[in-house]
């Protein structure tokens, strides 16, 4: 069986009604609980160093998995109560993206800044 | 033209790729630039009232919409570099949080705890 | 005995030096540890109404007070190991608030920009 | 003129007070805010391998700068209206922290659980 973000969207709205939470999932309270939950998945990389954050042990990657999935279930279910189509929005950002950083300009360098704004 | 979590996980790592970011992009990376998104995301909630967050005017949407589409980027693009189903795992944490909230223990309460480990 | 933030960065200091932990603490690794324990912090207050989270009840504020505290510690060492002193970084932040936000102008609206920003 | 945690508190009252701001700043809004912030710190580093975050050039550094300032202030803030001695609750989480991570056990581990606790 596959999952959708709109399959999930409907099993959180389910998830909700079913113990009358809906009333806690106001936009700023999910909005909040996200922040926790990103707070969270920051926690597992925190030591790391960035070699080991890209080959992390079996325990640690379960445990960044978990953290990821309690994320995409917030952020899936605050765009739905906002009524924001996630991957719609991340598709415009991401053609945003694509037009503000020319591929050539931009090669090899971190720098989000346009070129002729930085020293 | 629909978009679906691979098939935005395979334009970011284009993306990447035509700019030579893949070094830039260890999970640590992604995280701390997923945290900062988020700290942006959070911003546009932190002076509404509860009731303003589920009506914002046009303007506060469209810049709401604008972050969760950033948010939603590097969430896919960490996964990706993880090689975790993002889907497949916040699934499999909502299956958990089905078993653990019982519905009619939970109920109208916010309450995280299991019922007998809060006074 | 009284505490000052210099000498809660010299027992930070001892501490790391004791346990060998100087290597782990980076400022990178440092704003990342800080940013999770602000996750936890929020997560205190993501299902409060405005007013509960203004009258918490004793069990709530003292987990708030713990989770300041650990917010306080990575924040002092993370400005010790960047040579920046907190309380003058933050008084001249203060400083240009003042400027910025004049007290006739800004008189009771939540707004950041300058009025002449917004529509 | 030196500035100490309770002069700071005393200041931003006062600026609060002098806006007619009092009313936003409930714990649950400063500690969005103080999240949105720490969001804005951490993207400081984000792109930083390890050692250029220890070795930020002085353009880097006067804006890791006025982040930990902003931060700072936002802390300062909500522990105030909190009642919460911000110093006093980081030496007893240090002291904690003392006992809890036996110098000898820990040297040279980033491992946060006890070491009965990992495998």
């Amino acid at each position: 069986m596959t999952t959708d973000v709109e399959g999930l969207a409907g099993r959180l709205r389910e998830f909700a009604r079913d113990r009358e939470w809906e009333q806690f999932h106001t936009p700023k309270n999910l909005a909040m609980a996200l922040a926790g939950e990103v707070g969270e998945l920051v926690a597992e990389f925190q030591w790391l160093t960035a070699e080991q954050s890209a080959k992390p042990d079996p325990e640690t990657l379960a445990r960044m998995r978990a953290e990821l999935g309690d994320v995409t279930l917030y952020l899936v279910r605050l765009a739905d109560v906002l009524g924001v189509d996630l991957l719609a929005a991340a598709r415009d950002k991401l053609d945003d993206n694509d037009r503000r950083y020319d591929a050539d300009l931009y090669r090899g360098s971190a720098r989000k800044a346009p070129p002729h704004k930085t020293a």
